[in-house]
């Protein structure tokens, strides 16, 4: 444990400087957050709405904290650490997670505490799920600050997946890739475009998408809301009816589009766009990623068109729309699709298990898990017939060691008890089967609606009582954070010097 | 892959000599099953019921295709092999529920072939859903059969799992720990001893559980037959209310104590029987089914008493029963716990994924491998703050190679990607998602009932379309062989020489 290499990697416990600096990236991260709060102020301003005062004093609120915070704790920074990046991590989304409910609970909205804290923490953690009804009523500002707090909370997510979270060693497949496949240039200079050209593709498909929207019959003020909700895979929407509000094909095609590639990898999307190289699609998950939402479309759309005698291109919008809805995890809905049928109510509830790439902004247990857990089980068949041959697991060509399989059978346990454990902690609330194990799971994989009357495509979340409401916050916090980033934090080791 | 050692692990390939070995293996066992058939003929000829003629055309039936099977096929026997194993595994089970359909045909009990096959694979897979209705007044023969077909299961499935999938490199790991502990005899005198041992503690078992539900007030015959199913953990009984028909504490219990007890490892109950030893006790999946069983019974308990109001005694001797009924996966019930509010609902279905020990009758995931799953949960977060440590995993306190973690991993994924795809299968035939994803689980766990108003309980498979019931058929089919031993029928590797 001693030596250099250690100090970088174990770090030296969590110590007071570590707390400190700790305390003060996410104190500089809330004043950029308060900054960002005069954006609904004035857009309320604009439209001459009372909220612009809510959004005015919560910036300053936590501006005024934050800047305390920061002027308090700063000082040498602590040496970089793996503990120091758990706890960093974890504060940046309670952070976020909290400073974003301020607004919410100040604004004309009338929601208590409980229910501002979930909708701030369903929105960082782009999930979606709403506990505000009478959307198509409300103060715009408001609306404007739910599509921000899900578009900040996708450039999170990506810079978690992408910079961070391999350092930490949980998951972060695809920049590993990206990396292997691309070792022409100097670190540094690559940390650089790779930033420049993440927030290029990023403001780019948000634009691209907005004015697409628009084109296609959207206010202005709703294409650019959904457009940052769609490109953060994240799914809050203007509208109480979601996408059924707008009843226009152009416009679902256009947005099955924008939510399909926002569930790419960045890392592919940063190689084509910055390069124009398409080598990255060779990523076994990519071609998987496809596999999935094709069968699922294709399955979704003759189960429309035979039982239920939908019209073919109504059938494959509908099928296509809300399918490629559920994969990538945005969780918009075109109706109420657990009203279609059996077959596709449970079709979406093992499709929301999956999710989309890893290195978006998806969630779930990621499409390169799947692939994974596929060679597993296909290499465990031929050991199984010759027990002397080589039987390595592979991801794509690539053989894969054991510690990478550990991993993934790590994940998928945690990602499974934690369902589990959720759902039978809101069963004890007293929420039936439906809602408590579709609540649990869509919060744990960031999807946004569950199944069932109560917190369906058509219900919304305020129904719930507040203990219901806390675990799901938990569970969206945890599934987002990749469960273990947050789970290390309850361990007694990690706070052991 | 040449040499002495890879004839005897990978066989000569699936040719002619091996796949006459397996039916002449298959026809052997179809004269004892035939010679079986005889004990309900004679139970109908005592109680004066016109089934007696059925039982016995179908012992002649099955005994003179087995023997042409037997007589066609015998000669030198193929050299034993990786690949006769599972030809030999599938075959017998697949023998075992044709075989065992025959009577209830051909009985009075008035089904189709759909029926007839689905209701004797849950008895050869110790499921025991049903699609017979009325149990109360039909002839005891069929009551009888299966009954037995149960208790045969229940032999096999011991069998298989700790002579059989050692060798087949599946599970069975129980017995490898009794081998590792108990060097002192040489392989074969062990292997009868062994053999003598079970055989004893099965009848021995069967013998005092039926005494013992005699005298707590059941009538003779019913007390065989549910000392049968109880020791087979299998759940069939006697009366359509199942034990709910019997409204007596001290049967209650006595079933609750039989049924743990078989939940145990059976290397457990040899040991301490053939020699007093205690020692096996120390395995740590013993721990652990005691503490899933006694969390389960303490918290229905108290839910039961705090949110329905029933007395401590009545309420911990309704959780007892059931709980320990689900997670032996047995099957009884004393009522429709499916009515007893959403947590207890949840919970049940969430113990179904858990399953008893291995090297016992029980089904699901067994609890030795729930056990691995959270050390590797445990290593993996300890991993996560220590990256340089060595972390092992454990199965108490023995560590575990990557390749035995990798079984695992491997199970895990074979069982949730079936109980998906069969609940997705199911949920196309028309079913809701409360009784697809139940039914699906409850069939590849080999529970017996699923949950809900149809297949609940207090519900009856006869009610599913045929679709429906062949799916289920299949999942119990393959839950019952641990998946794999079936799944490798189906790769074209198994049947190339």
């Amino acid at each position: 444990m001693a030596g250099a290499a250690a100090r970088w990697t174990t770090g030296y416990g969590v110590n007071g400087q570590t707390f400190r600096s700790a305390i003060f990236i996410a104190a500089i991260f809330g004043l950029y957050l308060a900054t960002a709060m005069l954006i609904p102020a004035m857009v309320d301003l604009y439209y001459v709405n009372e909220d612009w005062k809510a959004f005015s004093f919560s910036a300053f609120f936590i501006g005024g904290i934050s800047m305390a915070a920061a002027l308090s704790t700063r000082g040498n920074p602590a040496p970089f650490s793996k503990r120091l990046g758990f706890l960093v991590v974890n504060l940046l989304w309670v952070t976020l997670a909290i400073a974003g409910a301020v607004p919410f609970y100040l604004s004309s909205v009338d929601i208590g505490i409980v229910d501002s804290l979930f909708e701030s923490v369903s929105a960082v953690t782009t999930t979606g799920s709403t506990v505000i009804s009478g959307l198509d009523h409300i103060a715009p500002g408001i609306l404007m600050w739910r599509s921000l707090l899900q578009w900040i909370g996708g450039i999170g997510i990506v810079a978690l997946g992408l910079l961070m979270l391999p350092f930490l060693r949980i998951g972060g497949f695809s920049y590993f890739k990206m990396e292997s496949s691309d070792t022409s240039e100097k670190p540094f200079a690559r940390f650089t475009v790779f930033v420049q050209a993440f927030f290029a593709i990023y403001f780019g498909l948000t634009a691209v998408c907005a004015v697409l929207y628009g084109t296609f019959g959207m206010g202005t003020f709703d294409a650019i809301n959904h457009a940052m909700t769609t490109v953060a895979t994240a799914g809050f929407s203007t509208r109480d009816a979601s996408f059924g509000a707008f009843d226009s094909l152009p416009l679902l095609w256009t947005a099955t589009v924008f939510m399909a590639v926002s569930g790419l990898p960045y890392s592919v999307l940063i190689l084509f766009a910055a390069r124009g190289r398409l080598d990255a699609l060779k990523d076994p998950q990519i071609l998987a990623y496809g596999v999935i939402m094709a069968s699922a479309v294709l399955s979704a759309t003759v189960y429309l068109r035979l039982a239920n005698g939908e019209t073919f291109s109504e059938a494959i919008t509908l099928a296509a729309f809300n399918m490629v809805s559920v994969v990538t995890t945005t969780g918009y809905a075109s109706g109420d699709y657990s009203q279609w049928g059996p077959f596709i109510f449970v079709l979406v509830f093992f499709l929301t298990f999956l999710g989309g790439c890893s290195g978006s902004t998806s969630g779930g247990i990621k499409i390169y898990r799947v692939v994974i857990v596929q060679s597993v089980i296909r290499a465990g068949i031929r050991r199984l017939i010759y027990p002397h041959g080589v039987q390595n697991i592979r991801y794509g060509s690539m053989p894969l060691d054991a510690e990478m399989v550990r991993a993934v059978f790590l994940f998928l346990s945690s990602f499974l008890a934690l369902w589990a454990i959720g759902s039978i902690a809101l069963a004890a609330t007293g929420l039936d089967f439906v809602t408590a194990t579709s609540g649990s799971l869509t919060a744990v994989a960031n999807l946004g609606p569950g199944l069932g009357d109560l917190i369906g495509p058509a219900g919304n979340f305020a129904i719930l009582n507040n203990p219901a409401k806390i675990i799901l916050s938990v569970l969206m916090l945890m599934g987002r954070l990749e469960i273990l980033v947050m789970l290390v934090l309850f361990s007694p080791l990690f706070w052991r010097a």
